[in-house]
């Protein structure tokens, strides 16, 4: 069975490509990075996804990226509010080099592995314009990746699956839910209250809300 | 001033290359990784040189890849000793993907302090081996940068400063030299003894002794 790493984040576009790559066949495995997040509660979720999908292991790794800083989800400066998602600027919670970081993790752990292939659940449709979610910089990564590993140098070849990056929000949750996905197990919200509940103003919350809204059906974690 | 970001280990090669950027009129600041490396005394040399060469900061980032392990820098696997240096085989020392790792984190701390140049020490002709020590390995990640940061879709360029990569290990010292380093300060063993004292046998050991040798100078941290 052929094997593959999913970077998970506890999101819900990590949980449904990790489970739309599953049915391709491939056994699980999954990565997460505490990075300092001011969200670290999708730690949580994370460990919870991670148990709904059945990987068969689970690496937690921590690395402090608010000592580089450089954006409001690892510093305290203000997460934005009540953004227009239809703007094209790169808003604040980007985090520099962060994709490339973690498909670097990712890469290591793929070849210790003898995995080809990593899972990453980027988007470029409701998005927040991040550069590192887009087609090019994932291509530009496989590319990387055959020169950069001995794997590469004997003739592997490195797979990023991105089976969500030209779908909507509200495609993803459909697809999530034909799968039988759990979404109440998930965490999006980018500036939690310290209980937890999803602040519904950041870019996450509402892209997440757009989703559920157009997709027709409710989302789990709001009352009713 | 322009600002470079030097990747810096501890060992010589980086500390000469970090040393022949700044003559070129670039403001250092230095990025070191305690990975779990074997040879975590290291870090204390990263410290001294990092003092040496007047860095403007030195940031440490611990990042555990004994978790990813695949090596034996990262294992308890033995260091291979009294290995043919003219051997193509890829050792057992090589760290998956580690290079990849360290120059994204340098990729991200270069974007928030509006950097747009990285130094590695990385030498393709006296060394190891390694994958991610290659012309071409630098300019995919080169290219990989350009797609994957804020900075670079708004036009930036990254470069990765690679000065040393067709240098003899001779050649490297005798430059350092002639621009005043103090080897004395390094540490380049992979698989020191308690002491700190050097194998002797280790690649990185045995490549330092030729570099020396080569140069006709003796190694300071060698008894006379």
């Amino acid at each position: 069975m052929k094997r593959a790493i999913v970077l998970l984040s506890g999101g819900l576009d990590s949980y449904t490509a990790a489970a739309m790559v599953g049915t391709l066949g491939f056994s699980l495995d999954a990565l997460t990075v505490g990075y300092g997040q001011r969200h670290a509660r999708e730690l949580e979720s994370a460990r919870a996804v991670a148990g709904a999908l059945g990987v068969e292991r689970h690496l937690e790794l921590t690395l402090d990226l608010r000592a580089i800083g450089g954006s409001s989800l690892t510093s305290d400066a203000a997460v934005p509010r009540d953004r227009d998602l239809a703007s094209t600027d790169i808003p604040s919670t980007y985090v520099p080099a962060r994709n490339t970081i973690f498909l670097s993790l990712a890469l290591g752990w793929a070849e210790v592995l003898d995995a080809r292939d990593i899972v990453m659940g980027v988007n470029a449709l409701d998005y927040s314009g991040y550069p590192d979610c887009r087609p090019e910089f994932i291509n530009a990564f496989e590319t990387l990746a055959s020169v950069a590993t001995r794997a590469g140098v004997e003739g592997a070849r490195f797979h990023v699956h991105t089976p969500l990056i030209g779908m909507t929000k509200a495609e993803i949750i459909r697809r999530g839910l034909t799968l039988g996905l759990d979404y109440s197990l998930t965490h999006s919200c980018y500036d939690p209250a310290p209980s937890g509940r999803p602040c519904g103003r950041c870019d996450s919350c509402a892209l997440r809300a757009k989703g559920f809204a157009e997709a027709g059906v409710a989302d789990p974690l709001l009352p009713r």
